[in-house]
């Protein structure tokens, strides 16, 4: 196809009209290119620096020194550098009080957690220590607020009850959760150096949605439990045996336990509620755990001898995280229930540290690099299990309080780990006589801010697939186990793309009169057919797994159309024109489709043309050698191109 | 964005100068439509149709008198009543040719297939009985040679042999073998009647070359064992231990199994050859087997006393198929094997015929209903295993002959079972004496034609992930098992899509001067940037899997746009157009994607607008309100339209 000759457009003008000039229509048409030519490998190479360097993260080192690209490396590996020279005193300051601030949340929400994963206490406050210091000098996010999470801890205890009973076997318990954490870790710093963060992309927010709520029915239920006081409970994490547990033991119940642990879930609930409708009082609901549970010390000291049946924590052991290195369990029976485990929460905490980190970004305006965070949290992962922790990340309730209490760099978590030090140091003894209904009241006040039924709603009305993903999660949750909802709430995601790919969208289109534009006919009122042209539209790429559904239904669209052409006594269709904007890939198959419809059309004394392949499809028409059957007008760069041409001979010769 | 005035367009003609008038360009836009409104219910009901009944089958039932709907439904189920009234002689003469062609092609591949699935000889030529009769009734294809086929045999061979010795418990495998087709049977029929046949679309060309490639090779290697008289052989399906067992056992190789058995491969190989290289003389090919096993069994029968240790197929009884319902297993230990092994061979078999019948019917351009087609070799399969047959289809050696001798109806293949009666009935003491060394040597005739090298060539050139999806199926067949070889196989394919859909293209857009067209800058090399513009365009939908890929590339493109912009010198950038054109669908995480954008940009002072959504697209940004925050000016139905619309306020005050 070449430039025939120049055309000149005329439109009518009514306010000039010695303008219009009628002169006879040459064509201008373009030539359909192939894009430039690249070698296997400098395509394999492009490829892959798509896949795995999207951001291009080594743009900053271009046309430095050499000690300037130290320097920018050694920021990259350990961001302390980059904002550690131009710390003040009044980032110290605003660092001072978010520190505290998310101390007293720390430490009540630790030791919740690691009851709620079946751990010792104390560990929830080990873990509130030296994960934020690792994370301090690794980290990339100002917000983050590092320590322990309702779900991973929930998820952990969860998969390590099912092989091993932490009551009959603490130690072996112990040595497992360590071990998880260390696989965790593993697996997350692994994402990250290998840059295949785009995995947790996987878990989409519709999913993560249905997910959390179930998770948080289940954790609020099973913390019954503490709140009536029951003794006897259900290990299993589903809600039907969780419901009959409850409902079953009434003989259990301690009213002593239940009244003094509603009020105060009553207390921690209206504080919650009160820092939401005001958000500059958002210090209440931080300070509300820590207070409950002084408060309910308090309580249960003076009243000690009139409470039977009401347990507390009873005795934490004094002093800094003891080393655990020894305690890691690598070869044995249990080693695959840990590393199991260590899998799935480490992609819950993974999941949940990153959104968090990339929603706190978005508010102040900065990037967040996904991979080197999930180093970051791998390693601190890591670190955390040779130093009696379990699985940590940035909870979203801790990094919601220090952005609100104004923190400014990630000094906040150093300030909350040294408050966790003296707490551990001197303030243990203070906490024997803390209730196991005041952790029951927090962990219940924590996870319902995770049912968002508002997002379930706005997710419904938008996109329906991603509503019945979230709810797939949610039953699959609630009814099955924690591991199976997640992966079936993956699968549907996954079959949302698959079913989009095998039955795609193909629309007819018409031309809007006095331009080159042509849109779906169904849709816009203005737009009429072209008389003789079929103009069809496919909007998915053209693939194995269409290849025969899009065969038919062009052939269908052809039949429909030479019907209603039949009955409406219209000029005859003669060429069907396919608009290829929108197939943005084709393989084999496709291409073989592609040649059997023109020889099915050519039979039937139809033309048939392409318009506008891009640049990959195109290549591999040409490599296939598809294009010479087409040959030099059976393809076009636009649709009104393609139009004009094949029509114009026809107006020559009617 | 309404219409603000009408734009009258003149170009320079230089023969007609005083048509040249300079008036102010007005711009006449148009407006962005939302697709018509549905409920969900109808959106259900259309999205329901286009997946299960893309075709339309029943638009011939339309404006027809009651009659004539049900002769035409009884023409549906029963295509026999189709062709059946206008049978002629002619017809007849040309069907009972390529019968009797095919028939002599029949008799030694049924045996020697049932011999390769590991079952006693006879039950391959009591299935090119029933089931072709079964099909000439229910079928469609005018072409397709019904009987047993290698691929299918081997894997029902396979899978049952791991579980079952056929040596040791010959009743119990002949259960297993008529079950598991019993169940292949429920399976296609089940496929066909829900119109779920777009499952088999998964298996692509590419996994299919591949897939038959590895089990052609595993098959003639097996085939050695009859070649070279081994009588210890391993019952393993890998190449390995094939390899293995062919080479350890040197001493049981029998010269003069090898010397009849070599001569008659290559008189094999060389007729194939010949039909290959003169189509005229197809017969030779077809012929060709059955001359052998004759001239064999006279060979033996000459030679007895002198042949030691050249085994024979032994006693075959006469007679017709006895009933075999009553060997159904339906409970019991193996149950589980039987049902496996019935899935697997039920796809294979069915890819297998559906694909063949749709090649021969585009040769003589009719349709192929490709559910109708499941349904009728699932019900041909169901009565098969009650009638001492085992998993049949349409094999695509026994159709091409079929199709090259002359047949028009399917009544070629009652023929052929005419045919096998009357061996059945009377010849069956005439193969006392057959060799198995010429089943082998029939065997790995048919099968070589499998490996297609060539399709594998082109593969590699036209789409190097198709080629790669081939690899694995192959080497998977090869090195691992036939099932799992498989399922790696559709693996990789599914890979393939998701691959496109979470790393797609974006690519910076050029106008051509002179046009409304803007196409890829690094493609076409008259495409210029438009001033102060920055024009993406995202070649996929905008899903969960690639929102935060997309989000991050697209700032990429913004900070190496300003970097290249400031070191020209040109205009600094204004205003980003995303074209939506190729972006054929979107879920939340992709509105909630192009939200935070808006916002990125618009705290840099960029202007960001979306330009040509489609229908589902708008729809959806509609739902979310997400429009309102994009305003009237923030989408356009093309990039020309937005380029003229938000340029003209900056040439007005420039």
């Amino acid at each position: 196809m070449g430039i025939n000759s120049n055309r000149v457009e005329h439109f009518s003008d009514p306010s000039c009209p010695e303008a219009t000039v009628t002169m006879p229509p040459p064509l201008e048409l373009h030539r359909v290119c192939l894009p430039p030519h690249k070698t296997t490998l400098q395509k394999f190479r492009d490829r892959v620096s798509e896949i795995f360097f999207p951001d291009d993260p080594l743009h900053r080192f271009k046309n430095q020194t050499w000690i300037r690209k130290l320097v920018l490396g050694l920021q990259f590996f350990f961001p302390v550098f980059q904002w550690g020279p131009s710390y003040g005193l009044n980032l110290l300051r605003s660092d001072i009080i978010s520190g505290l601030t998310i101390a007293s949340l720390a430490i009540p929400q630790g030791i919740s957690y690691a009851k709620l994963a079946n751990l010792p206490p104390i560990i929830g406050l080990y873990s509130s220590f030296v994960p934020p210091l690792i994370y301090s000098v690794l980290g990339s996010s100002r917000h983050l607020g590092v320590g322990p999470v309702s779900i991973a801890s929930l998820v952990m205890g969860t998969m390590l009850s099912e092989t091993v009973s932490y009551s009959e076997q603490p130690i072996l318990y112990l040595q497992l959760a360590f071990t998880a954490t260390f696989f965790a870790g593993v697996f997350q710093a692994s994402l990250g150096l290998l840059r295949l963060g785009f995995i947790i992309d996987f878990l989409s927010k519709a999913t993560l949605v249905g997910f959390m709520a179930g998770a948080a029915i289940i954790v609020s239920l099973q913390q019954l439990k503490g709140l009536l006081g029951i003794v006897h409970f259900t290990s299993k994490m589903q809600i039907v045996p969780v419901l009959l547990s409850v409902f079953r033991q009434k003989n259990e119940w301690s009213w002593q336990t239940i009244v003094m642990g509603t009020s105060f879930l009553v207390f921690l609930l209206t504080a919650r509620k009160i820092s939401m409708r005001k958000p500059k009082l958002f210090w209440i609901s931080a300070a509300a755990p820590l207070t409950s549970v002084i408060l309910s010390t308090i309580l249960v000291y003076l009243l000690r001898s009139k409470l039977h049946g009401v347990s507390t924590i009873g005795h934490l052991p004094k002093g800094l995280n003891p080393p655990s290195s020894n305690m890691l369990y690598f070869c044995g029976p249990f080693l695959g229930v840990a590393i199991k485990t260590g899998l799935i929460t480490g992609i819950l905490s993974l999941t949940e540290g990153i959104a968090v980190g990339r929603t706190f970004a978005a508010l102040k305006n900065y990037q967040v690099d996904g991979n080197k965070e999930m180093m970051a949290i791998g390693l601190m992962n890591m670190a955390g299990s040779c130093s009696s922790c379990y699985v940590t990340t940035g909870s979203f309730s801790r990094s919601a309080v220090n952005y609100n209490a104004g923190a400014q760099t990630v000094v906040s978590n150093v300030i909350m780990a040294a408050t966790v030090l003296v707490t551990l140091l001197f303030l243990m003894p203070l906490f024997s006589y803390t209730p196991s209904f005041i952790l029951a009241a927090i962990i219940i006040t924590a996870v319902i801010g995770l049912i968002d039924y508002q997002a379930a709603i706005r997710l419904w009305k938008v996109d329906k697939l991603d509503f019945v993903a979230c709810l797939c999660s949610f039953l699959g949750v609630l009814f099955i186990s924690v591991p199976l909802g997640l992966a079936i709430a993956v699968g549907v995601s996954v079959f949302k793309i698959l079913l989009h790919v095998t039955r795609p969208n193909t629309v007819v289109l018409g031309n809007i009169p006095g331009t080159q534009i042509y849109q779906n006919l169904s849709r816009y009122r203005e737009a009429s057919r072209v008389p003789s042209f079929l103009i069809l539209a496919v909007e998915s790429p053209i693939y194995f797994a269409n290849s025969t559904y899009l065969q038919e239904r062009i052939l269908r669209w052809v039949r429909e159309e030479e019907e209603r052409v039949d009955s409406n006594k219209e000029s005859a269709m003669k060429c069907i024109i396919l608009d290829m904007t929108a197939v943005t890939a084709i393989d084999t198959s496709g291409i073989d489709t592609i040649c059997e419809l023109r020889k099915m059309l050519e039979k039937r004394s139809l033309q048939f043309v392409l318009a506008n392949p891009v640049g990959t499809v195109m290549e591999k028409l040409h490599q296939s050698n598809v294009l010479q059957s087409f040959g030099l007008n059976g393809l076009y760069l636009t649709v009104g191109e393609a139009v004009a041409d094949i029509s114009s001979p026809w107006k020559a010769n009617p």
